[in-house]
């Protein structure tokens, strides 16, 4: 089922963010994710890794397909899964996430994904309790998973990440994608540039160690991947663009914007997308887009983190 | 498991609709429910036949019933199931429902059951996808598993359908239940008559090839079963026939009425039954009611069609 | 799996309340719980009890904890489990509550795990039904497994209930809690004291057998344990006691306050807790608090309920 490098092991109970893993922690999920991928290939896509284990997806913010994507990967792993949304759950009545966190260990859970709006309340909850926590998305701080599983997919089509020039386009200041993907590809030595109108850009992303930029062509000019965010014009970054239309035309990945990039140009987005608003038709559905890949990819990669994840815990706690 | 007629196999990847069907693939269906019905029975009523397969219910429309009993169905066959609700999909967010068939495709998910208010999703995601689909209800189109529960129903007390006298009663032009069930009936051989107000026909009733009437008694005289549909005053019929108590009085099936009718007609419902508008409580509790066997019979004829379309989606796929 | 008494064998197909249970059955209940105990500390969590087996959580009121608590409890017995929730229900198209039982009887589901906001509505569902039916709380009469896995951890504690002080802090008037502990402790022997405002005592409270008083030092005094219930202010006491802060002067159970009682006395709280509303902090997390502890036995308790009721219930039925 696994394969495993012989100098590293996993030794951590959560997964909290990319920016505390070390470059060889990133490697050891994707080999793990590659030896999981199989399973889905399978007439009986199940194994037995964590029969008799709970996991509860607890979702302070709803998101049906990350939900999805890990209830489907824990299944595949037979772990048995309780959904708690927080439209249904006692936060309403005013419990503490720490209390929430402690009361899901004493059902004697294993572990618990939790997607929050407030940045640190993964690491909150993995402080405060034994739990193994994975953290599904926390604020504007980090979505591990997904760039993992965004680098599981550009490592699958270029068989590396060390080099390779990657450039994330859209709302960077509020994306945990976006910051997740530039710890771990730089861990992984990848150049990564980020590409947005200038207020959409966060507080001093100098400091991230990337090349930045508001021009659309130049950031594709020699960029191996580009990696769309998705905007959400609905939420909150109307006053700082009011126009789809207009960010479109600036921003928008289409194919007349690729023609000046490379070729082969590897196109990624997280999901859902906006047709017509950050990607076009045309391009999402084009022969360089990869987006239902990194959708296929996504159950390997979790199957791998929530399997390393809990194995661990339970040698810790041994 | 499941007994075959030499002569017919299924092969179709989807179940969308009873109009296509053949009146072969119908009673195959059929046969298929009966040799599932016992598992049902069982103290351990579960078969290994779809273990370490997943299914989707992605419902766009609440619906607890038909979600639940295509929920059972799927853990009887082993399946693991994934809710989707509209509420907290995100379909809020704009995805086309093409996209989202195609994500959840992306996941390895092997059957989807779809529930939507537009006539057409089902047979829409079962093309953009190499899923199997299986039609939940959609639109005022169809409802092909609770006509085909009710058929089963039926033959189970009746033992035929050729020649049968079929009466359906209530808003016929708004409903998908009744429209399944005349094009399953018709292929099978029964005289389908449809009784409601005229202002609840459809346009060109007669197209259907049906009786039609708008007087109760008449279309209760000869028959052998009569399947009353659910009113739905709270929504679409309020303009068109403005008062409860004048329906019940005109069309509500009561004992009173039921004398002038066959001594053992059937009487059926997809539902749940509104007591004292549609249906009085003394037939709906009565001897001549099979309303909670069609319950039962759900689950046997769910399981049934997942089995098939699955299975033949696996072969199909080879 | 399970010790059993030789001299008392469970016989009934439900868990309606804890008031007409014997002191037999409730001990019977309580061992069987300490046999399921261990399953939860194993590496793998489960046992094939009642595989094959179907469970709905039909809950009218929200409730996270309880649900989730069933939920967990059933899949370590290997029951398939389905939830409705209130919301997403036909009960909103105005289904009664026995047309509901009847369909989920019809389903061949074997036990429902009921929560209403009316009093009696688990028996009148057992009433009407087949289904063995577990009531999680229904109105202000009874909670019983709430009951249950709070004496279970009284006895874990203390070894045993019979002469036992123990006092209930809080509302008292619209507690389901409040009332299955008495009705559980006065059967098993304790000594039972409710303390709480005047006007959130219920009427005629001198007709339960306990002590009765507004005075919590003097509920504390001789307490080998005290269980505070949680106070909604959120929902229906504001016109009965309008300050929170005047609340938790008065009945707030703080390090202050159990100065003065036994320096052993055990706290218990349903959860969720309201921190500096009935109980502070520091009580709250501090050695005398087994809160977490009825949490990790509710587990248990429900396992051992789910598996006598269903087990009672196939043999009632052959």
């Amino acid at each position: 089922m696994k394969k495993q490098d012989n100098q590293i092991k996993w030794t951590r109970k959560d997964l909290l963010d990319l920016e505390s893993l070390s470059k060889e922690e990133i490697e050891l999920i994707l080999t793990t994710a590659e030896s999981f991928k199989e399973v889905s290939k399978r007439q009986i896509k199940k194994v037995p890794a964590l029969r008799g284990k709970t996991l509860v997806n607890l979702f302070y913010e709803p998101s049906t397909r990350t939900r999805v994507s890990f209830e489907i990967a824990a299944k595949r792993l037979s772990l048995d899964v309780i959904n708690i949304s927080v439209e249904t759950s006692s936060v309403r009545k005013g419990e503490t996430l720490i209390d929430t966190g402690k009361n899901i260990e004493a059902l004697k859970v294993d572990v618990i994904v939790v997607r929050h709006s407030s940045s640190g309340a993964a690491a909150l909850l993995a402080r405060h309790t034994n739990l193994s926590v994975v953290n599904a998305g926390d604020g504007w701080h980090e979505h591990p998973t997904q760039a993992l599983l965004d680098i599981f997919t550009i490592k699958e089509k270029l068989h590396r990440i060390e080099g390779l020039n990657i450039t994330i386009v859209g709302d960077i200041a509020h994306s945990r994608v976006a910051r997740s993907n530039i710890w771990g590809l730089k861990k992984l030595g990848a150049n990564v540039c980020v590409c947005a109108p200038e207020m959409l850009l966060p507080y001093e992303v100098e400091k991230f160690g990337v090349k930045v930029t508001t021009d659309l062509d130049e950031a594709l000019k020699d960029a191996d991947v580009v990696n769309v965010l998705r905007m959400q014009f609905e939420r909150d970054i109307q006053s700082a663009f009011p126009n789809q239309l207009e960010y479109f035309k600036k921003y928008g990945i289409t194919e007349e914007r690729l023609k000046y990039a490379k070729k082969d140009i590897i196109v990624m987005h997280p999901g859902p997308i906006n047709r017509g608003i950050e990607i076009s038709s045309a391009v999402a559905d084009g022969l360089n887009s990869v987006i239902l890949e990194q959708v296929t990819n996504g159950i390997a990669v979790r199957m791998a983190v929530l399997f390393l994840v809990v194995s661990a815990n339970e040698y810790l706690k041994r």
